[in-house]
């Protein structure tokens, strides 16, 4: 089994030393917990409500800065998937999230569907999603508005992730009583439809006046919630994900038909 | 507004007159009601639980026979969408939807992804689902399993389509307590990712020791459910589809990156 944990912090602009020690204390909670994979939020190392493009740059890493290192050595043999301010080599600001362990920074994803506000800050991506051989197995990346385009979890399936690792910052957004939030049924069917875990971790909060939604979600390979909450763990077989078929005549991957689409 | 119904019918195998009666019969009432789009199930005409090919040959019927002249004569104004077991001109058979109003057959789909046993029986289509320009604006038609694969609705999406209409047969699938049926959940996802609507027509009753969802469901542009149940209707704005921006930055198809999948 593999223990699966997301840790729905509230960053805050404008406190990095908080923010980096929120994250530090996930990370050894995680370790005491025999967690074997940590998701902490989107941007967790910087908070979200920039100002302006200098505020946010005056608050981004790069990947080869302290705040990577201070997480490497804090993982011992966690995994870690955690959004991050990054200050490119190029110059340009990302929206990113690393994956790593204590042997060091195995991937770092740059969002590549910026949402919003986003784009007055942020340079997208350009490359697609990694898939990252960890020690719980093949774990593919997204952030946040990339999980609502159905290419993208697709991408990641077709390429062998079993668990998807999704930091996000979800702004709470008006929805019917008694509903779930619409990004938590897009991420339920995203692991429905390829028969991928989820594990997608949100932050708490109110930050300058944005409410977030708190919709921390840890989804298996039917697309049902098995975890949620602001310290969601949940126990999984990631393997069992490597199965598609879902009758006697049926995979859901081999099923496709590129030809036709 | 566009008023859009859905009967959920319990077609029989080895009835095909009942089966016939009970389609004409769902389009009266519709008539009656004003509605101007009506979708009915998938196989309405012949039932779904073949014991083998021989049999659903049996219940076969070709584009051009009477069933779809009496569908035809019946409509008026009415738009159907309704599925049947279509004898194709090549001798094979087909799972297929035609879309139909009193001026005429406007289009035939033939389901592309055919579920387990189905393979016994059909042949898959091979050319993609048609928008179908009607009375009530693009209309999409895929057919139950097609649902499921994202690439779907979002081909349909991308070519013009404001609404979907899915004739389905959902066999029952274990669910947790309190849980939507899992297909309702992906064809929520389907509307709020591509920001169409969606009408899924599933049939009622137990067929041969199959039992059935009875999931009928139509869905808004943002993902939310408007009607369900047995003779599902409601009034809807197909027009708002076209409108696909969600924030002052974002459009849902406009930001999809294709050179990334």
């Amino acid at each position: 089994m593999t223990r699966v944990a997301c840790a729905q912090l509230a960053p805050r602009v404008g406190d990095p030393v908080g923010n980096r020690a929120r994250t530090l204390d996930a990370i050894g909670t995680a370790r005491a917990d025999e967690v074997d994979l940590l998701v902490l939020p989107e941007l967790a190392s910087s908070g979200y409500m920039f100002a302006d493009e200098a505020e946010a740059r005056a608050l981004a890493t790069p990947t080869d800065g302290p705040l990577l290192a201070d997480w490497v050595r804090a993982a011992g043999k966690l995994t870690v998937v955690a959004g991050f301010c990054e200050l490119g080599g190029d110059g340009a600001l990302y929206n990113s999230a690393a994956v790593l362990d204590g042997e060091g920074v195995h991937a770092i994803y740059r969002k590549t569907h910026l949402w919003d506000r986003e784009r007055l800050v942020f340079t997208p991506g350009d490359t697609p999603p990694p898939v990252v051989r960890t020690r719980v197995g093949p774990v593919g990346v997204l952030v946040c508005y990339d999980l609502e385009f159905p290419e993208m979890p697709r991408s990641l399936a077709l390429r062998g992730a079993e668990l998807i690792a999704v930091p996000v910052n979800w702004p709470l957004l008006p929805r019917p009583d008694g509903e779930r939030p619409p990004e938590v049924i897009m991420a339920m069917a995203a692991a429905r439809t390829n028969r991928v875990l989820l594990a997608v971790c949100d932050r708490d909060g109110t930050e300058r006046g944005q409410r977030w939604t708190a919709g921390t979600t840890i989804i298996d390979e039917s697309g049902w919630i098995v975890g949620s909450g602001p310290a969601a763990v949940a126990d999984l077989e990631p393997g069992r994900a490597r199965n598609k078929s879902i009758s006697d005549h049926n995979d859901v991957l081999a099923d496709r038909r590129p030809e036709l689409y």
